[in-house]
């Protein structure tokens, strides 16, 4: 299939976004299996049938590819986190279910984690500051308002929202070395169970940390 | 000065530490000046005045010097915590230690934490078992035994040891990572009082994680 063949369609809306999609698919589908982001253009176009010229037509490049990758994972994720700000529970409630939010989009796409470090600390000042825009400092903004609402009511102790926001996504980004770690501990546990614990210790790690109580 | 001259002088093994030494010195002063591991024979001969013929001489390759370098710069952080292990405290304050060791090592060696990832996730599968039995493993190693010793004394709740190692590292390793979190935080607040802060942050949160009254 030409690229002139997509473009000049009468369809042409509706197969756009199909084969936006397709593409967009059949890169994830190439990140999952190699269980790398080092995937090439033709490799792309072979998965999805479609020809490679459509990503530079779509996306511009092979990292604009990704980076609306990244932006269509995270997405959800970020719809999620604004509905979550907005509900009327107790600041603690609300920081459990946003650190469980961040690990369970982890676990949806098991490789936005990767690749959004390899876009943070990649070679493009540009895509570095796209990805801080669409993920990292939404995330930051979130938490600082979470934590400012705890706070204000005396649900949480003083913390400094920046020293918050780095443990608490250092401990989250671990998630990805779960697997990892359960073949070093040689326990032979269950992935999904570990997993499952992963998430509870974490959220309870860091949400104990504001307790009024804790710290010295 | 050839490569020769070193090997063929009769001062052969002060001369051969000497080289050595130096070598591992501009690798480490190269690394910081540019905040990135992606270094040149080239550049590390011309820093430490000697031929590049030296580094395979003494380390086989590039990466061999890099591996080397990092086991010199862990080998302090390893020695103080076998000597931690041995010391009769309680696990909590041995733990308290254990993760303020991992941080100050880190705060030691500004790129220690880069060139450890960058190995560890590497393509190079003899490096990334090397770097993993220098360094993962015995941290491993010794938070178990904490660990262990803790719950048997019934210092600390039972934690799966392997959830427990990727929250505590998780956090420690994002140490490296104040410097932007404090630009992005805008507090303009003391770069070495917040790492200081933060530091005391993960060390109260995670071992708080431990104590029997902790989690569900």
């Amino acid at each position: 299939m030409s690229s002139s063949n997509i473009i000049l369609s009468p369809k042409r809306g509706a197969e756009r976004t199909g084969a936006r999609e397709r593409l967009l698919d059949a890169a994830a589908a190439l990140i999952i299996e190699r269980e790398s982001i080092e995937i090439s253009l033709a490799e792309i176009a072979a998965k999805s049938g479609l020809n490679s010229a459509l990503v530079k037509y779509y996306f511009g490049s092979k990292t604009g590819l990704l980076v609306a990758l990244l932006q269509r994972d995270a997405a959800r994720a970020l719809a999620e986190m604004e509905e979550l700000l907005s509900m009327n529970i107790a600041a603690a409630q609300k920081m459990r279910l946003h650190l469980r939010g961040i690990m369970t989009t982890y676990r949806r796409s098991p490789y936005l984690n990767r690749l959004l470090h390899a876009m943070l600390h990649g070679p493009d000042e540009p895509v570095r500051r796209e990805v801080h825009r669409l993920l990292v400092q939404p995330v930051f903004n979130c938490q600082r308002k979470i934590l400012a609402e705890g706070m204000a009511r005396g649900e949480f102790r003083p913390v400094d929202h920046g020293i918050f926001y780095l443990s608490a996504i250092g401990a989250c980004d671990q998630f990805m070395q779960t697997e990892g770690v359960l073949m070093l501990s040689h326990t032979g546990a269950d992935l999904d169970l570990f997993r499952d614990q992963y998430i509870t210790h974490v959220v309870d790690m860091v949400v104990a940390s504001l307790a009024p109580t804790a710290g010295r």
